[in-house]
């Protein structure tokens, strides 16, 4: 918004002003070469200039620099005049913001779920930006709705894998829903529950309805207590959020204990299911949650047998997939999610294993006719019969995030999504036999996809463990969990590389542990061996006594 | 994804494959000047192809077509080999999507609260796919988490203007929250009700908690028979979703009558929670909502007053401003929303009125500790006293869009959304003038901010309604509810512009109204003339008998 209306856009002027003049050309489409120079100019820098910090920087500093950082951010007040021009935003945003983000996109960074991108997905978010559709209702999104209809068969079928009839039938029905998009898994869990809870309590028997009638008028009419949901102990916390949020109360989410292998332990399952109903005949399960892919080990629940319990109890049967999901196009490992198809429901988040920008949470359904529990009406969008998306969905206004994803899908195939997913399993794998080789660590869960944990145990500590009676473990496992922590903090300090931390119940009580996320295809043994001998080395250097 | 792994990305080759090599390429950040100038000449083709078919569409075309159209995309299948390079998406997205998209840009599409956005919100929106960050924690987002608080604090401060030792104090302390991004109005007014919920049924009293326990456990334990929030019967359908979500029950989102000027009527509030507190003393006011600009009627309900009875009665005051929060730049206008300052929650939608792509919802909060009521933490992310945003927040990955915002903020400056506002407020009353003025018109709304509703009403058939007795009139209305129904679909169809349509409760009975959105810099009266030009046309060729 410069004061010269004739140049072109952000360039000269240092004096910023608002002006009729000025707002109109930071609307206009650009007409000229020299004003479509000046836009090609801006993604340049934006394209090139945050690349150059990329390939520089992992981007955590020190923790100490935090408040220091803090201290640049309170500015709170929204300046009256312009106070900057777009090439002075993108300047600050690479020079002030850039070096002190984090760099999802290193191979050094495998502590997280958010990793690199390919560089196609940057246009296809600007195509999104571009176009600025809004699917909630076909007026504000027409194509781009049906469009999305068929990205939706495309992943409900990588999942469920039903017949060329079935998905004739639906991709386009306006009465069917084979799932939605939503922000995140959080949502799509909670999308999930919405669904499992209103199928449970609706008006279909005649009594109150839980949407419309609310939670405590609902359970009364039919003499229940409460809902219950049962997941692993691994289930992500959006699952107890989801039961906070929706009225069921996240105590109700019931954790399972795990076997050996941090997979539900199915006679625990079992054992609690047939107590809740000896003991607590105005109990009712609304869900049994299965987890394909945990967050902090990867492991895949029994899911055939989770089934297989559902199906004879009648109980609806989620999938948490958020991270697991997209490893079915893998034809060498989509059998280690065998059984997902027999779910009820299914969440997948498109920005973790598809490799997309945030975010792009989806949740998907078996029955095409589930989500009318969900229905919503309105005067004046979502009208009866209509095809607009946002009559069956938690969220109303939101970005066609479909397009990219639909595009991705066309740009990579199965087959080059595959390859990344079986490098991140394979890596896993030899990063696994990598640290059970080491005398300093300890591999705490081998991977099932492309998650580890582990962790640095001194040998004389491990030792000293390992002899001990039970009764004297605690201090010797609280001195180890003390090391790893400090351990990873130094090396996020240190800026070179990143892995993440954890908690889990081992047989030594509660242990610190470090996680591996394998999922950038540039991380490859060499990365992990130099950041194993890293954290040896700051062991070394900075932890031993 | 090419075969020839030499050529600049999505260049020449016909037959796709994946491999190891070409997918390492779709990674590779840009270390030549042929890759550079090949992802330049991407966004070159996204800018101004889509530039091009956005100059030239509305984009919404006759009904039949959409059959047609859907039958484009029953491709249910992700291709096992790549299908598309990058290029033929993009050429695929301008030739088969963006014709059949709306073009929400289009001066001529007064209809909805999507509209143009400035040229640089899609520059602001390459960076955030670019940068990826993840606000849910620190360790994927670290300085953009701080920037975040910052941007949250500017538009706090626009709404509630405490003073600077309050933002100095809460900015950037971790354990306070002005407020969080949410990925539209939907997802923030649930936010404000999920707060107000846990608020009253808390565990402070010792007793059950709804979040832990359940509605039911919670409600019970209080001898609560139910919640039940009022908003005036103009209130966003999302208000009744989220109390179906939270376990309140839509049907407890009581409506208030309006008075003539489609303002919440005060007298009827008063009167209903009388009523309420003598003939129900089982339930309990959760929270009054005020509209700052309603979807249909753009009416303020009168803030100031509802705040006197919230105060009084110490109930949640929400008010869902999320079309009209932005107007609050505006020196000139911004007495228009007084009394939302005393609000302790307000929505506001970025993607509207701060004319940012989709999707950019925000909820604020009056106390900085209000949101500690949905506050999660878990083992291995969003730790009790970390920075993380994720702590309360509905929603867990998201995208950091405001990086976006702050970058509006600062290009446009409180004087250059000013100037959008202003020109919406003051060219909707011209419009409401020349629809005076008009014969064929009526006036149904006239305009607080910048949305009006009207119909075509054939002189004839006016004074018709006007001398019929109460009895006789629906007929007559009928008609033209027909005309006006036809007419909206006729002109959409015809593809040169667009008004939308819903339905108003009106003395002559429910009345379908044309409804205008003036939101677009470049309308003008000249356009909105063209407008009602073809409308009465349309009217005399097609519809007339």
């Amino acid at each position: 918004m410069t004061q010269h209306s004739n140049e072109p856009p952000g360039a000269g002027a240092t004096t910023l002003v608002a002006n009729r003049e000025t707002l109109e050309r930071l609307f206009i489409r650009p007409e000229n070469a020299e004003a479509r120079a000046a836009l090609i100019k801006y993604m340049e820098q934006i394209l090139f200039g945050l690349h150059d910090f990329l390939g520089r920087h992992v981007g955590i500093t020190q923790e100490a620099s935090l408040k220091s950082l803090s201290e640049r951010f309170v500015n709170t007040r929204i300046s009256e005049h312009p106070a900057r021009k777009l090439s002075d935003v993108i300047d600050a945003l690479i020079e002030e913001i850039a070096p002190h983000a984090v760099n999802v996109a290193s191979p050094y960074f495998i502590g997280h779920m958010t990793s690199a991108i390919p560089y196609f997905m940057v246009h296809l978010a600007t195509i999104v930006a571009a176009l600025n559709q809004n699917p909630v209702k076909l007026e504000t999104s027409k194509v781009v709705s049906l469009h999305e209809r068929q990205v939706l068969a495309r992943v409900h079928r990588l999942v469920y894998g039903r017949s060329d009839a079935f998905y004739d039938l639906h991709v386009q029905r306006p009465e069917s829903a084979l799932g939605c998009f939503v922000e995140d898994g959080t949502l799509a869990n909670m999308t999930a529950l919405w669904v499992a809870r209103n199928r449970l309590l609706s008006s279909a028997d005649g009594m109150a309805a839980v949407e419309t009638d609310g939670m405590a008028a609902a359970l009364s009419a039919r003499g229940i207590r409460r809902l219950v949901a049962l997941v692993s102990r691994l289930g992500h916390y959006s699952l107890g959020k989801s039961a906070g949020v929706l009225g069921i109360g996240n105590k109700n989410v019931l954790p399972v204990p795990v076997d050996m292998e941090n997979r539900m332990d199915l006679r625990a399952l079992v054992r609690m299911l047939d107590d809740l109903s000896r003991t607590e005949p105005e109990t009712r399960v609304l869900a049994i949650v299965g987890i394909a892919g945990a967050t902090e080990t990867g492991t895949v629940d029994p899911l055939p047998a989770i089934a297989d319990i559902c199906q004879k109890r009648g109980i609806h049967f989620h999938v948490d997939a958020a991270w697991g999901g997209p490893s079915l196009v893998s034809e060498k490992y989509r059998h280690l999610l065998a059984g997902i198809e027999r779910a009820d429901s299914v969440t997948i988040d498109g920005h973790k294993q598809f490799y997309m920008p945030m975010s792009c949470g989806m949740i998907y359904f078996s029955d095409p006719s589930a989500m009318d529990a969900v229905a919503y009406h309105a005067r004046y969008i979502n009208r009866i019969g209509s095809v607009d998306l946002g009559i069956r969905s938690l969220v109303g206004s939101r970005a066609a995030t479909s397009l990219a994803l639909g595009g991705a899908l066309d740009i990579m195939g199965a087959r080059g999504y595959a390859l990344l997913i079986d490098h991140g399993i394979e890596l896993a794998r030899a990063l696994a036999a990598e640290i059970r080789r080491r005398p300093m660590f300890q591999l705490i869960t081998p991977p099932s996809l492309n998650i580890l944990t582990y962790r640095l145990a001194p040998p004389e500590l491990a030792r000293r463990l390992a002899r001990s009676a039970p009764a004297d473990r605690p201090p010797v496992n609280a001195a180890i969990n003390q090391i790893n922590i400090d351990l990873q903090r130094l090396q996020r300090e240190a800026g070179r590389s990143f892995v993440s931390r954890t908690t889990l119940a081992t047989p030594w009580g509660e242990t610190a542990v470090l996680r591996a996320v394998i999922m950038n295809p540039f991380t490859d043994m060499a990365i992990l061996n130099e950041i194993l001998d890293e954290q040896e080395a700051i062991y070394r250097d900075e932890l031993m006594e």
